[in-house]
């Protein structure tokens, strides 16, 4: 696949209804899954049209390594966990993304993966808030 | 984490049942989940006691996703499928492990994860060892 370089990056709908904007860094856009079980990062790489990691070229592909240690690092200033969970899925949302997710041993999905794992328990607007301002601090 | 340069890298014995034997990579240990279900390999970064993506150091990270890259490209030489996931979950087998799997829209699992979908259909001998040898060949 060839990534046009003209074209403008675009979040997908369903993406920016389920995650609330936390930063820009060099390669991704960082939002939070808008979900109070599990402490969720989704790292989008502003580049359109990318659906699958090697549509990257392979500078890119070191940055978002480097951008999801990054955001393990900064979930781990905000919540305990015993495993961080990482994933490229992509079977409902096509555009490239990739989550990175705080696990605990007492969470409702546990040793389950989250994804499909029943509907989003949402944050109370003044939680979310400090969260993401934590976030920005942290990250 | 500080990894142990001297430690001798074992395969988790969970990790060894449920798979087959691909290739030794330069990173990584190359294996085949025994599941006929899903074409799935299994990369396992052959450094003792990683168990988070980011127990691997800089150079190591970046071997991982060129790995990463590799392996979407040799299921793709063996496997028609619709969607590549990616996943680093760790949650029942800590080694840190990262599973590469090829999906179709038809597949039992779709849309959602393959872990933790039910029991693995094993492959019967005959299609095991010829999707190996594919996989050496096409790796």
């Amino acid at each position: 696949m060839n990534l046009d370089p003209q074209a403008q990056f675009e979040l997908d709908p369903r993406l920016n209804r389920d995650t609330v904007f936390v930063a820009n860094w060099k390669l991704c856009q960082v939002r939070l899954m808008d979900d109070a079980r599990f402490p969720w990062l989704v790292l989008v790489p502003r580049r359109a049209g990318a659906v699958e990691l090697d549509d990257l070229d392979e500078d890119d592909r070191t940055r978002l390594m480097h951008e999801i240690q990054r955001a393990m690092k900064t979930l781990r200033g905000v919540a305990d966990c015993d495993k961080l969970n990482v994933g490229a899925l992509g079977n409902v949302v096509r555009q490239l993304h990739v989550h990175v997710v705080a696990r605990r041993k007492d969470d409702p999905a546990w040793p389950g993966p989250v994804w499909g794992h029943g509907p989003a328990q949402h944050y109370l607007p003044a939680a979310r808030d400090k969260l993401v301002a934590d976030l920005r601090r942290d990250g």
